[in-house]
């Protein structure tokens, strides 16, 4: 699958198709999404909300969550305010989740079918890692938004003048509410 | 500017737009992309790879980097991986990312010019927060991928039989080099 991706690469670089695409680093609308990896997103999202290259920097996980306030979202976050001029952040859930009733047991299972050994998921254990938390999804996706818009909008590195707003997508319409 | 967003969000899902965009949750290239926020990435990447809607599983933060082996990022490649069927992982970096070079200390700079006091930022370091740590870039992208990558591949819960490559994107053309 990747080769094919790369042969398609190499013709959309010599039929010089990026030319409509030409942009900066700064973020035109000011604007940074936290949202979830999920696959209906990719296309669906930029689309449903009219994005263009250029307009926003887009940060993504599964369940466009935080998992901790010092992680890689966080620091993302921090960037874009900071050394990048956004102003405005959306934090963006879908329906449908996978990461909604995520559970823990379960994943650590299929590592184990999958040839993870026993013993190093419990030296990791013993070695602090509490992966049962780690591995553990969220019960309501309006929930989650709400305690990551919280998180951001409380976070003690994050400016009291930038606005932090949550919404969740249809992720079949791409239609929009806001919580 | 997010009203701006809602009003053509509105606009789309009154049209039908999204019927275009029609997918399930699983990536039907059983792809995952660990990438950068950039904003010249929006848009360009998916582009520039021939990327549906439905295809891959895209991960997005500052840099394309896993800032711990325990972080969001390595939570969200799990979850591709067991639960979504994702067989292959990209990381892709960019030209002219703006991690590279990015600086602890002016970054914390920045901070105090907006707001946040020097009482809060000692007390986080007293609470055994490693901000400097934290906030510090990387000096070469190329390395910074590659570590990337060899920190997915070695992972104790990545399985060996996921296949994980490292690539660097021309910010202006879409080129993916292989590392």
């Amino acid at each position: 699958m990747i080769e094919e991706m790369l042969r398609f690469n190499r013709r959309f670089v010599e039929t010089k198709e990026y030319e409509k695409y030409k942009t900066s680093k700064y973020p035109d609308k000011k604007i940074a999404i936290v949202t979830c990896m999920d696959t209906r997103l990719v296309e669906l999202l930029p689309a449903a909300l009219g994005i263009k290259n250029g307009d926003v920097k887009m940060i993504k996980n599964a369940g466009g969550t935080i998992t901790n306030p010092f992680d890689s979202t966080v620091r993302s976050l921090l960037v874009a305010i900071y050394e990048l001029g956004v102003t405005e952040v959306m934090i963006i859930g879908h329906t449908g989740c996978g990461v909604q009733g995520m559970d823990a047991n379960e994943m650590l299972n299929l590592m184990r079918s999958r040839g993870i050994s026993d013993e190093h998921i419990n030296l990791m254990m013993h070695c602090g890692i509490d992966l049962k938390s780690w591995l553990h999804g969220f019960e309501d996706t309006h929930a989650a938004v709400e305690e990551t818009v919280d998180l951001v909008r409380n976070h003690p590195l994050i400016p009291t003048d930038v606005t932090v707003k949550g919404y969740i997508m249809d992720s079949l319409t791409g239609e929009l509410s806001a919580l």
